[in-house]
């Protein structure tokens, strides 16, 4: 372990204690949400770093399979806690922001920022294909639930067992793909970059892991009873929170991780790192999430969301992939793709 | 004619016979409907093989006009009985059953059986490109007249002239792609598998396909009258009978001719056997029977479709044209292209 | 100057005078609609013919700041007159038609065109892409504020709003793109037609632009007071009226031009003068007249349009994408185009 894994421990511990020491003293509702935002970010960077260390003793394979389980534990604990609370639209507008966030403000900033400095850059089109793909597919998954419902239309009424169906679906796809992640299909890298990794042990890996795992499903607990009252001190609409703030707190490390291999033209690993959490909680975590509200009590999650949602989602969907489809990517596509993210979180301003 | 030639004749003849019993001693309308759909099957598979050896005789142009022509002879009858039946609903989710099929399950079970067995399988991408967009232009014929009528706008009432206009299109679009296909654009096909045909005579050929015509249009009016009993019989709610089960049956011969020139590694003939029959149905079956409806008495179709199915073909028309757009196919592609189907015909089960 | 100019030059002249007797004489109206209709068409391309002229003066890069400010300059004042008259369905309709009737139909005629005398025509891919991309910006920049007022969703009733956001966001992206144009990106050609062009002073296109932009002033002030009473007299519908015939008047030179670029098999000019024309109205003159509207007084331009309009512009940009995508055309992908534009067109025919 070297020192930089030292500090990300020490900090993630340290502000992990800080927001409940704030939640047990009924600090200020913002300030808990801030810091145990903030919490979330560094206990999701450290899932990252204990996945990465453990598979690199099992082996290259066990870590895509563990990446894509834990992946996005942090976020599956804000939203089982979500879920108990009965913040079905946070939940839902949180799935939507992190898939938007990634594909479009992320992606964009990516291109923008590796654009500026690297002109048009290239990379290996078959992973951001792949993801189209199956993106296009998650985005069915709750289009015709939701207009199933919103259309009147006679299976309306089922929207719980078309939604089941349709995670079952979205999962069998997901665990499918793994193994094309594992022999380097769609996430396959011409030329990894070689960082010299001080060996965790299997022990260490695992403690470390459990232990973010368990504090990630406290601070879970904290973030969301201090959101509703946060939401109505600040004023913001339920459905930007959970669109925007909750989305970008959740994928904070990856962004940063995935902008930086823009800024160094390694657009090969950006577009992988970005788009392959965007899909994880697409394929992933949201039928995960379905099936899991069906026994933890609070409220059922469906794949029945709002209408303007799944546009958004469509509509993300399509640009970003014309804009991958190609192999090139310059400033101005980046640009279009945060315009795009403008565009759409401008429409959830308005509570 | 050769020996298997000879069996799918005596076969169709003895189902459609035996279909023809059934339904003069009025027997189970359950049982009906089974064997009248495969004698269905049968009888277009005969055509199939008659238009095809009597076009050998004519010359490869006439081939493909014959084909363009007849290849949906069968389903253009059940089409017209249904009409005059007024299962109007029917018959648009047959239609669109059909396009759905084949487009997406059929293709995606080419792409998957062909994908595990081969790996990645490449084929000349200028076909489906070609097909996207006459997909695309039929989706369009099928979305305006049914965002008209449900959107209120003010050619709402005129629906009728509307879905005559744009018939009138897509078929003069239709007529127009026939030379390019005869020409051997989108259907241009580098190996021709060599098959040692035994040339049938003129009149054989000529014998065969009025004889088959007849027989599909009798076993038509047989099968439209046992449908509504049988689905009543069962619980199955009209637009999945339609969807899925009258859309799979119309198509079967030319799934399993699609989906074994997968296994076998031909990908171009796959692609061009399962999406050139997706698009007859749209681009030439549909049209024809807006127009021919107006005349044979029974309901009037229009291209005002339940919003779902409209919304259904979009999907999978962008998701096909994603897939198909770069020459190549995977079987977690064709995996992919089932789950939408599965999404899609889940959402019509609940009646 | 030629010969050539001269004859635009006074035939501009000639007909704008003419406009504006029949105006003051309080003509039919139908004829002043007419003739102050072709009267904006000569002062269009003269208001080009000068901008080209004054650029050629000043470099190329001015040459692109100068069209991309002032190439809608008669489009923009009919728009202007059209708010101030409260006209604001007329302008939506024009805006909308001036798009979908430069991306289906012009560029349907030269691929048709083209194709017909050429065969498949070949182009680089890269304009189109970056335009595609460009425009589904646009088509979502309308999308969103239309489907938050139908769908009631909680920021309607901040369409004014929502719409002003959008339009900042598109007028960005738009600036941001111009420096992309003038690099060559997006509209680098490969073989410039070498043109012998007789220079004219600074003085004398300034002196050209200004009488040009003078002039259209006028006539659009006469054009907008005859649209209504034109249209009563005629028995079309508003929507159609400015989605088809303000919308071609307004684009018939730019039309022509790249029409006979695709005859003479010069696809990379056509493609770029048809879509780049798209593209200036989609993200340029569209959100100008938004923010204009706020100051001009009279009906206040929003992006919430008819929903119907909106699908066919998503359409429009779905089906343009996938045709222009793989930098081939043919005579079919024409025809489909064109055949896209016949629905569109039709569905707006009733009143």
């Amino acid at each position: 372990m070297n020192r930089r894994e030292w500090i990300l421990i020490a900090g993630a511990f340290a502000i992990t204690v800080l927001a409940g020491i704030l939640t047990v003293f009924q600090a200020n509702a913002v300030l808990i949400f801030v810091i145990s935002g903030g919490a979330l970010a560094f206990l999701a960077a450290l899932v990252g770093l204990a996945t990465d260390r453990l598979g690199a003793q099992l082996g290259s394979g066990a870590t895509g399979v563990l990446q894509s389980a834990l992946g996005n534990l942090p976020e599956l604990f804000v939203g089982i806690f979500a879920l108990r609370a009965g913040l079905t639209n946070v939940v839902q507008a949180a799935l939507v922001g992190s898939i938007l966030g990634n594909s479009l403000f992320v992606l964009g900033l990516a291109f923008f920022v590796g654009g500026l400095r690297w002109g048009t850059q290239r990379f290996t089109s078959e992973t951001p294909r792949v993801i189209a793909t199956l993106t296009l597919l998650a985005v069915a998954a709750l289009a015709v639930p939701t207009l199933v419902h919103n259309l009147h239309t006679p299976a309306a009424g089922h929207e719980e067992g078309l939604s089941i169906a349709c995670a079952v679906i979205l999962l069998v796809v997901f665990v499918a793909s793994i193994p094309v992640s594992l022999r380097g299909g769609p996430t396959k890298l011409p030329k990894e970059p070689v960082v010299q990794v001080h060996a965790w042990s299997i022990r260490l890996a695992t403690v470390v892991l459990v232990g973010a795992g368990i504090g990630s499903a406290f601070v879970s607990d904290w973030f969301v009873a201090a959101l509703t009252p946060a939401i109505d001190f600040l004023h913001i609409s339920a459905a930007f929170t959970g669109l925007v703030i909750v989305a970008l707190a959740g994928n904070a490390v990856e962004n940063v991780v995935g902008i930086q291999f823009a800024a160094r033209n390694q657009s090969d690993y950006a577009i992988s790192v970005i788009l392959n959490s965007s899909l994880q909680v697409a394929l992933g975590l949201t039928p995960v999430l379905v099936l899991l509200s069906l026994f933890i009590g609070g409220a059922h999650l469906t794949l029945v969301l709002a209408p303007l949602l799944v546009a958004a989602l469509g509509l993300a969907a399509i640009l970003s992939t014309v804009i991958t489809y190609d192999g090139e990517s310059t400033w101005l596509e980046g640009l279009t793709l945060i315009g795009l993210y403008g565009i759409i979180a401008v429409s959830f301003w308005w509570g």
